[in-house]
């Protein structure tokens, strides 16, 4: 990673605050934020404006869940004395940003971005695509670099959000003729994406298939005996299978016990372990994870005031470390500055 | 004009500062401005962040011209105590404004602009547009929103524009059910363009037929010797043509002795009136028209601190102003707001 050596590592990370998190949030993000808040600078932005890029219609799911979200985090163990949350419209540095930036990259560069490519199709925008989705990777590098993030974590599918946020950052380091920003490095985490309890690839809210970090253990109980398992494993003494088995896709990515879930899959595979056995372990150990944040979520959850202070307080903060990159950018590309 | 009932009428106007102002902005705008300052709530934006869509490689050419604009404008008559002279860039609610907009308008409706696919022509950007080029129609209307402007005065090539910004101000009082933005009306001068010295269309600086209102009597000179007049018009005693002789078209713009201008040109069709008696009156009336703003021009660069202040004072005025607008457009589409 070039361009690295003169900062410190700055993590940038943050949710579209479309719905409360689910457990496909807290093994792919939230675990992490938590596990690395003490040992990097770590900001986290709820992503309001860019979750109106899609749903300009429909403002009010964006603003209804934006405590949903800051609830989320503070209730799996992100701590404001440690990492910083801010609220992404109450930045005005990162659109100025991203309009500077939007100069520097061509509508055919952003046509071809294969995560915006992917997901016109998803959403079936077609030539109909708003202008502000277009735009919206450039808005992620504004984020990105108004933060000087160096360590930026994202799904697979996001790498090239990254890239195009390093084409910016050289661009504009190119053309100040100095390091003004640092190039960001994605980070993309070992653990794969955590699959629906139907098994389908991405938990999701429209899908009906999550595990909301605030569910009740009925509704933990209810979405585990709807888990897919083994079609073919009709009997208890019946041999199954593991793989395609969501069952066991939670137990790997939950179970702390990690040789009491190899035993369970050798029991498994030969046959002699039901699935309700299983399941009924399962539910045990989502409940045991989730009991607690569910708990501290509720007793958050009544005191709203404390808890906007917190994205407030963390707001301001950043308010301080975007502007100051923006006068930096400023001032490097040399615009005039009415003082 | 429907929906302007309840707003007293507010002029935005302004100019991208890409070099100083010439007889073509006079008589296209300058003029205007200064005829209606007393009767109208008349806002000019120096447009320096629009000026970088196309001139990302360069903001030094945007920076220098910031105040030279500033200078033609106190020059010509623009009075600070009517007019509200501010500075773009440095009014963030403009660029957070244009960012929600974007989340309204579709990249095909971007395209189909018919102002925006001649200045892609013109410029020679085909696919490799640049994104913030594409997307200036959009932070157009975001200027003249964030001023409730309800009077645009425009070139009729920019009448497209006026129409993209109303279709944007309906979206939103139609998602707000209430008429939270006016809409505005394009102003189209009833004198055409002024055409270069050479004849062309446009007079405009990449030409080189522009003459500057900082232009000294020598300029205007050579300027004026410089004009087309009618090819077949060889001796004095020839008769001549008035139609698409450039010497005629600039005393029908500035001559303010109209009957004069009829008899010369009576004259000049019959025979009898040389082209040197003609460019030596058309010189005059320049030379009048210029000396005093060409001494008020140099009087003011030497209290740039002078001028600064004016764009200082108005960019404070338009910040009170489009932050207000902001805020209510936060609040009509229901953002969630951080006080």
């Amino acid at each position: 990673m070039p361009h690295c050596e003169n900062f410190a590592p700055i993590i940038l990370t943050g949710d579209r605050p479309t719905g409360p998190l689910h457990l496909g949030h807290y093994v792919g993000t939230l675990k992490n934020r938590v596990a690395m808040q003490r040992s990097h600078r770590q900001f986290v932005l709820i992503a309001d404006a860019q979750g109106l890029t899609d749903n300009a219609d429909n403002p009010d799911r964006i603003r209804r869940n934006v405590i949903e979200v800051c609830l989320d985090y503070l209730a799996v163990g992100v701590d404001p004395a440690y990492t910083t949350i801010c609220l992404q419209s109450s930045l005005s540095a990162l659109n100025e940003l991203t309009l500077f930036y939007l100069n520097y990259v061509t509508v055919a560069r952003l046509e071809r971005n294969p995560t915006i490519k992917d997901e016109i199709r998803t959403r079936g925008f077609g030539r109909d695509i708003p202008a502000g989705f277009l735009c919206y990777p450039v808005a992620q590098a504004a984020d990105i670099t108004a933060f000087k993030a160096t360590v930026v974590p994202v799904g697979d599918d996001q790498v090239p959000i990254i890239e195009q946020t390093n084409e910016i950052v050289r661009r504009i380091n190119r053309q100040a003729a100095r390091e003004v920003l640092p190039e960001a490095k994605a980070v993309v985490p070992k653990i794969g994406r955590l699959p629906g309890i139907d098994g389908e690839r991405k938990m999701s809210k429209s899908q009906g298939n999550a595990i909301y970090l605030s569910a009740s253990r009925d509704e933990i109980g209810t979405a585990v005996r709807r888990m897919y398992t083994d079609p073919g494993h009709l009997r208890v003494s019946d041999p199954g299978k593991i793989e395609g088995n969501i069952v066991f896709t939670y137990l790997d990515a939950f179970d702390p016990d990690v040789d009491a879930v190899a035993d369970l899959k050798a029991s498994y595979r030969h046959g002699g372990l039901g699935d309700i056995a299983l399941k009924q372990r399962l539910e045990q150990v989502l409940e045991t994870l989730i009991a607690p944040i569910r708990e501290r979520r509720a007793e958050l959850a009544r005191r709203p005031d404390d808890v906007i202070d917190v994205l407030r307080q963390g707001t301001k903060t950043s308010r301080f470390v975007t502007q100051q990159t923006l006068s930096e950018v400023r001032e490097a590309l040399g615009l005039f500055i009415l003082a």
